[in-house]
């Protein structure tokens, strides 16, 4: 199998903005109805949706050879089909489930738990809630959501919905770190933030069904040989999104969150498209 | 690689309803505030937002082996990971992009068209039109949507909104299908229902951005050989939507699409995770 992605991560970033408003885009920036009414960008869009403005905003990291940090991690090869003589084109991919923007099911870490097809849609559209420790991973690579920036969130905006998501926004950039890789310390590629297991009850407690990080690790880079974050939120029956952008700009509190995962029986993980609804 | 799909597809569908409503399912109907709130079930959810009930049904089929018609088209093998010794499990996925309930992005028959990973979220977030063909497919194993019947829902429900997603519901089902293929003629294995080729000009003009089918093609399956739908309408720069299911249950109108791919670059389809918003 023959990796066929072509272009280097910064090109394709650079691109996305094109291409975003390129031919599916002129269609919705065109003439109609929906473009007089709708704000559109490449990763955020408004739309009327029972008599308000419904905003979408993508969390999603495209899904590039950028984020094949081993080898052989995500190609495609093109296979024929039935319709290859009228034009048709089509590919087999192959990844790690855990590649890009993505979802840990349970069964990532408990060889019993629910896989990615067995999480039903009532569990992946729920509220979303922003924990923001950009300020403390400025100055630690390793900072960590602890208790105290859980019980501030509740402070200004009241209990943590139960069935919510919770997701941590520290200004990581995996892909800056990866490009950056050959020029950082044996300790800071390390490091990353991540929740601190001391956390993990009391988001048991209010009955959390996700947490979300925009590293790509729930655990903290120097926690990861033993993974207890993973450990004990994943084991509990719960999932976890990892790889996720853009939380900076969606509301810390009252909006929602949808992973859209495709339900695939037995996996592990599974890439997905995630955006959240305010 | 060797496909670790164990179990047949009718045990998988039954088992669909019991593990929706179990590990996590049980997270969703606990003591939560959000459970009291929440009308759940395993293919649908309504929670509060913005001061009203936001009503969310899947219409994903859950992505098992059943839909690997052809052999090899979907496997998965174990890897190890950096957490192996932690008790860490994920795969490999091995799977051609157009399987289950998926996405065909222009480039599938538009060598450069957009591929999934181009597509902007302003695009997959659109008003949905559901076009009711059951009636006729009944009786007509090949059935058509034909201008008649987008004429007949603009008398109902005012002209297609710009920007929208047109889904024929015929009731086909596509694992039924595959389970009794051995008792079908070679006459009925040929036939499945559609889009008429007559109804792509129409929906253009009406600034359509994506079709979505309850079978496994956009063209009806005596046109297959030429594929003339997804000819017109792909190498447009439009998508469709292949093997949606719970159409029946969506609002024919005023009603929102969701298209969950993860944004693969160069990818000509993807398994999605699509939801109806009502």
């Amino acid at each position: 199998m023959v990796s066929i992605f072509k272009k280097e991560a910064a090109v394709m970033i650079d691109r996305r903005d094109m291409l975003a408003l390129g031919t599916l885009g002129a269609l919705a920036l065109g003439t109609s109805s929906l473009a007089d009414a709708a704000s559109v960008t490449p990763d955020q869009v408004s739309l009327p949706f029972h008599g308000r403005q419904l905003h979408v905003l993508d969390l999603t990291h495209r899904l590039t050879r950028a984020f094949a940090f081993t080898p052989g991690r995500l190609s495609m090869e093109a296979v024929e089909g039935s319709g290859t003589k009228a034009g048709m084109a089509l590919n087999r991919i192959s990844i790690v489930e855990h590649t890009g923007t993505h979802l840990d099911a349970p069964r990532h870490f408990a060889p019993d738990g629910a896989s990615v097809g067995d999480i039903a849609i009532s569990q992946l559209i729920v509220p979303l809630v922003i924990i923001d420790i950009r300020k403390k991973a400025k100055a630690d690579r390793d900072a960590r959501v602890e208790p105290e920036d859980v019980a501030a969130w509740e402070r200004k905006h009241g209990r943590i919905p139960a069935g919510s998501c919770v997701a941590m926004v520290s200004g990581w950039d995996p892909l800056g770190v990866v490009a950056n890789y050959g020029s950082l310390s044996p300790d800071e590629r390390r490091k990353s933030p991540g929740f601190d297991a001391a956390v993990m009850d009391i988001l048991m407690k209010r009955n959390v069904i996700g947490i979300g990080v925009d590293t790509m690790s729930i655990d903290a880079g120097e926690a990861m040989p033993a993974f207890p974050v993973h450990q004990a939120w994943l084991r509990s029956g719960r999932w976890a999104l990892e790889g996720l952008t853009n939380l900076d700009r969606a509301p810390v509190a009252g909006g929602l969150l949808f992973a859209g995962v495709a339900p695939l029986e037995n996996a592990t993980g599974m890439p997905a498209r995630v955006i959240a609804l305010y």
